[in-house]
This record gives C-alpha cells, structure tokens and sequence, in this order.
C-alpha cells in the first residue's frame, strides 16, 4: 500500500491507471476510520474487483467547518488508519497537506467553489452556512485528483450524499456515486469518528438519536394516515431531550429525492435529525 | 468528422480516447466560427498531433446570458460550423441541446454552479453579474463530458481566460489550460461573433476599441513615470465616445494576475474595456 501526500503525485498515478485501463475506486474519508468507513472501502473493493485500484482519501478538510466547529480537534490518526486501510487492501491512501489542496502564498488565494443551491439550504446547511460548499468543493477536487470510476458515500449524513449526487449529475463528473447504508454500533449508535468524544455517560445518552428515530417509525407505520410533521418533530424534541445532555439541533421530515420538507408525514418520507450530546453533534437518518 | 449531440455518446467517445491512450484536445466555443476559433483549432492540433483529436465544442450556454442579453439572438450556423470545423480537420463537433445540459422534468432540477469569486468581481463580472458562473459551470461542465488532455481558449476575453485558469487551479481538473492570442481582422478589431451585428457604418466606428488601446499604449510607453488609471479612463473615454455610436460600459486598468485595478499606470499593466457600438457590446483588451 502507498501512501500519497502531493496532489501532482496522484494525478500522475491516476493518469497511469487510466493508460492501463484499471477501474478505480474512491473512499473519500476525513480519517480517524472505524468500521462504517471499512464497509465503504468493502463495497469499492467489490465493484472495482481484485485488480481494480481502491483509494481512500484521508484529508480533514478546513474549508467545511464553521468558525466554532471542531476543526482544530477533530480526530486524527494516521497510523492507524495506515494500519486499517493495508488490513483491508487498499491500494493508495491519498492524505495531501493544506499547503496541497488550498495553496497560498503566490499572492493569489483559493477562490473557486462549487455551491449546490437547493438541496443545501435546509438542516445541515442552515446550522452550519459554508459546510456544505467546503464539501462539494473538495469533492469535486478530490474527484479531479484521483479520477475514479466510481466513489463511496456513507449516508449518515443524507443531505451530503444527495448534493455530491446532484453534483456529479449537473457538473458531469465521469463516475458512479454509490451511496452505502449507516453502519452501526450493536446497540445501534451510528458510527461516527467524532462517538470519541462521547465519554462516560454521554455514549449511552447518544443512542436517543436512534431511538427516537425507531419511535418515529413505529408511530408512522401504526398510524391510520398522514401524521404532520409538526406534531411528530415536538414529540422527538421532548423524547431526545429526556436525555440529560442532549439538545435538538433540528429534526426534518422530507422528501428523500428532493429533499424538500412534507407537512404530513407517511412511509417512504425521510427524516434526520442532529442532535448535540454535551458539546458533541451527531446526526443520523431513517427512512420511515 | 462526427457531430456529437448527447453527453452519453460524449463521454463513452472520451472514455474510449482515454482507453486508447490519445492526447485530446478541446477548443470550447459558442459556434458561429471565425478565424479567430480557427486559430485555436489549430494550435490544439500542433499540441495533441497529428494522431491525438481535437473536438470543437459548440453551445449557447444560457446560463451565462442575462435576462436583457443578446442570448436569442445569437448568431447560430451549425452547417457552417462544420463545414469550416471539417476543413481545419476537427475530430468531433460536440453539440449538444439545452436538454442534454441542463436536463429538467424530472422535478429535481440544475442547482450546482461553480464560481469563482475573487477574480470575476470587475469588469465583464459587474456589467454581468451572473455572466462568469454561467461561464465557469459551463465549462466544468464541458472538461467533465470530454476529458480533455488540454483546453485552448482565445484572449479576447482576458478576464474570461484567467478565471477558466484560476477554476482550473483551483478544483485541480487534470489538463492543461492554453491562452491564445486575439486574432484581428486587417485593420485591428478584435475578431468576434457579434461583429456580425455591425451593420452600416457601425463597422467603422467599431474600430475605436482597438484605437484607444493603442493611444494608451502609445502615451504610457512615452510617459516618464506610472500615469494615474484615473487620467487615462477619462481621455479614453472621451476618445472612444467620439465615434457617434460608441458608449464606454467600462475601461480597467489592472494586474495581468491577480486582476486588482491599479491606480498607477506603467508598461506591464493589462488594459481591458467593454463598449457598446450602436447595441453591439464589444470587448478588447491588451498588455501595456
């Protein structure tokens, strides 16, 4: 397994897999892996074969995180994701510096980004305003340095998942986005670099995410028709924030193609919730 | 010569190129071909060879016409076009409709746009403000669809040019980016599309684009020292309006990079204006 850090050294590499007709896969990743981002390289392993190419890119990326956000702390650890990525045969771990992917010091700055306009407003993109430009733009980055026949997706985070869908689908980007189930913890936590954070009490308090996520469904399925949204998201609200440390970022039910929000909600509507737990945010999803 | 019109047909064309190892070369443009796209035709064919392909994209991109913009009416010939494409020895003629580019009716429709936002602030950016993002989508669009190992672009539109090589930079697409020089009709303008919309003795006084640019140059090379942008926006003004149907949109004077005005004007600085003859828009620009 390589480890690659210069963006000019990947593409050189991308450029001689694609000479030799080699189907490559990519797992963009900000690192700290655990086993929901292993099942992502799975799948790429899967769908590029035994001699396909399987890259995971590990880059923390600035661009994505709001001025009080969790940048400077996040998580990392390239060791052990080195360790993990050769244990299930990557190919190539693309880990580039900043000076790599945001050059400076030309006198002329970054200024080239890629906005999604309308699945990015709501959730995500209303709690936290630039999250999701810095997203599309270090994808669509990451796409043009690695060049990959197709890309991995979790779907913890469902709103990004559908704008790097809806990207690749305007922009024209030459793949095939695969978006892969939530995996989770035995007790159903999804997992999450940033479960770390959760210490002592706070991980059990976390599993309200999933929970009230379960509760939402059974009501749903029960119910004789259409139950509005209004009164299903108070009803979360209270059930999440029975947890001590626990506070409601937002809970949206929506359209799970447009993501547009339904009044009344019934089968088939999506809904996903953030929640902090003490200082940490988590989100998670579900059909209902 | 093959005429592409659907992006499917496009990218399995350029999937096959990248197959076969061939250096392709794109020349991106708006049909109704003059010499001046000649000229980029040809230097995309020195620079893939003899044996690489050289694909000639033609669209009106919408997208980067305002409401009150000429985009109806803008000159249209594809027979022409290929016929002129055929003789200079175009590979492929990409062609494609609104609906290729911009697909709706399935009720999710275009919202990623890529923009850049330092450069495209001046000039041509503030006379048409949504100008440079259709531009720059449009032409990510384009790289995505045919994968090119290289772009060549005129210089007519300076600002234009530096913004496509700035995205180019900046979201690390994998080719390389050629500036050709303008190409002039005989007796100095700038050659252009919209030219055709010069009827009568609006021609004539089309000239005076050229004309100022060159008092400029000449009264800046025989100045002593830096002469004030203010000074000379206000004699080339009055030069340009001499001609009775000619109305300065604007006149910059700037650093050929970073594109950042200059209140000091020397040798090395880029000049660039917009001028309306009769209902026509014309632009010019040049190095001092």
């Amino acid at each position: 397994m390589q480890i690659v850090r210069s963006v000019a050294a990947m593409q050189r590499l991308a450029r001689e897999w694609r000479r030799a007709g080699e189907r490559v896969g990519l797992v963009p990743t900000m690192g700290y892996l655990h086993a929901g981002h292993l099942s992502l390289v799975q799948r790429a392993r899967q769908l590029v074969g035994q001699r396909g190419k399987v890259v995971v890119s590990i880059y923390v990326n600035p661009t994505q995180f709001g001025p009080n956000e969790d940048f400077s702390h996040y998580p990392r650890d390239l060791r052990r994701d080195a360790r993990l990525c050769r244990e299930v045969g990557v190919d190539v771990i693309f880990a580039p510096a900043d000076e790599q992917m945001y050059p400076r010091g030309d006198g002329t700055g970054f200024s080239t980004f890629v906005i999604e306009e309308a699945l990015a407003r709501g959730m995500e993109g209303k709690s936290r305003p630039t999250h999701f430009r810095g997203v599309s733009t270090v994808v669509a980055k990451l796409f043009n340095i690695v060049q990959p026949d197709l890309a991995v997706f979790g779907s913890k985070d469902y709103q990004q998942a559908a704008i790097i869908k809806r990207m690749v689908r305007d922009l024209n980007f030459p793949l095939k986005l695969v978006v892969a189930p939530i995996l989770r913890e035995a007790d159903g936590l999804a997992m999450s670099s940033r479960n770390k954070y959760l210490v002592g009490d706070l991980r059990a308090q976390a599993l309200v995410l999933r929970r009230s996520l379960q509760r939402v469904q059974a009501a749903v399925r029960q119910a004789a028709r259409p139950v509005p949204a209004s009164r299903l998201k108070v009803e979360l609200k209270r059930f999440v924030e029975r947890a001590p440390a626990a506070r409601i970022d937002y809970v949206e039910f929506f359209d799970p193609e447009t993501l547009v929000p339904v009044p009344k909600v019934k089968r088939g509507v999506q809904v996903a919730l953030a929640v902090f737990i003490g200082k940490t945010r988590l989100i998670d999803n579900a059909r209902l």
